[in-house]
């Protein structure tokens, strides 16, 4: 179960909240990317996309050690959000969406730990292009000390889906008009080749099966 | 031209800035939801996912009145991000993503005038709906009076976008590994009819249409 706290405890459609620690894993680690929202220095909010990697309870985010988000320190709010569908009404009134997101509020800790460091970047990795770690040269101790990472526990999270039909006005059923949901899907698409590469020209299979399976 | 300030001059990796407006245009148009940055009361980043609209220089929010991501006044922070491709490099340092997104900086305006109020909610809802305003039940009075709508100018925006094969380091490329591309892509699956459906039981072609077209 999620705890709760004044902050996801959800204040508008409670119906909408998950509770189970399975959904949020689930929602997370379907993500490639995340919208990582600081509080800048001059108070004003930011908002940026970037990776993640999960351990157990802990996500990581990586970044160069100038990146402003980052930097920041103090509390942060990242947020997972998978559009499934455009959900579709006899009213303007209740078009809607289905989606899952997962929101994670905390004040993020630095890595300093040489090897946590690093087992956050291969997760960070691996997320992104899982299989890639083992193959690809790893990082040099030059490269290491330009990736920042810092760790955000689970702890405070909540989850939040919507799925299913239009949820209508009764007297709108009987409107003449079509409703519905309009499903979207993510999907990877046949590998490019780099144009400067040499040998192997075929990808790993753990590549060629991820096209195949969004 | 966008133009630049302290906040959208971009501090890292300046060579992916977008400096078009018509780049700006493309990116929100093109995109379902935002990810929308508040501060909180208790001084929180907030970053919640939600749909938007733009009639030409002012992209529109909607929310419930009650809603604490549009009632908390101030600054906020508003990221639109398509991710395009995830970038296979032969090292783990320069795996990276192809990706547009756009950043909009600004406090938003109350919009209080029933007409630009009515005209932000079709907007909303042609962005996400096209098609579907002339069609469906526009909003009651109550309805209307239940809907908070902002106004942000897009005044203070920048763009960022990554696109083509890995930049690895120049000796990596003799290593003989596989390197490029895996896209990405969002597509619309077959429209999903409400089980309650009476008639029509094919949704318009405004609807299909775009089934077919991502």
């Amino acid at each position: 179960m999620l705890s709760t706290t004044e902050r996801t405890r959800l204040g508008r459609a409670r119906d909408r909240a998950g509770t189970d620690r399975a959904d949020l894993y689930s929602i997370l680690d379907a993500g490639l990317i995340c919208h990582l929202g600081v509080v800048r220095p001059d108070g004003a909010p930011m908002v940026v996309p970037t990776g993640y990697g999960r351990i157990d309870d802990t996500l990581y985010l990586h970044g160069s050690t100038g990146a402003l988000s980052l930097r920041a320190g103090g509390e942060v709010c990242v947020t997972v959000t998978h559009l499934d569908g455009i959900v579709l009404a006899r009213s303007a009134f209740h078009h809607s969406m289905n989606y899952r997101s997962a929101m994670i509020y905390g004040a993020p800790r630095k890595v300093t730990d040489p090897e946590e460091h690093l087992a956050a970047l291969r997760a960070i990795t691996e997320h992104l292009a899982p299989g890639q770690w083992d193959v690809v040269r790893t990082p040099t101790r030059k490269e290491l000390a330009a990736t920042l990472v810092v760790a955000l526990p689970l702890t405070e999270s909540s989850v939040k889906t919507r799925t299913g039909p239009p949820v209508d006005d009764e007297a709108d059923y009987a409107l003449p008009l079509w409703a519905g949901v309009l499903p979207l899907t993510t999907t990877f698409g046949p590998p490019i080749p780099d144009p400067r590469l040499t040998s192997p020209t075929e990808p790993p299979a753990h590549i060629t099966t991820r096209a195949r399976t969004p």
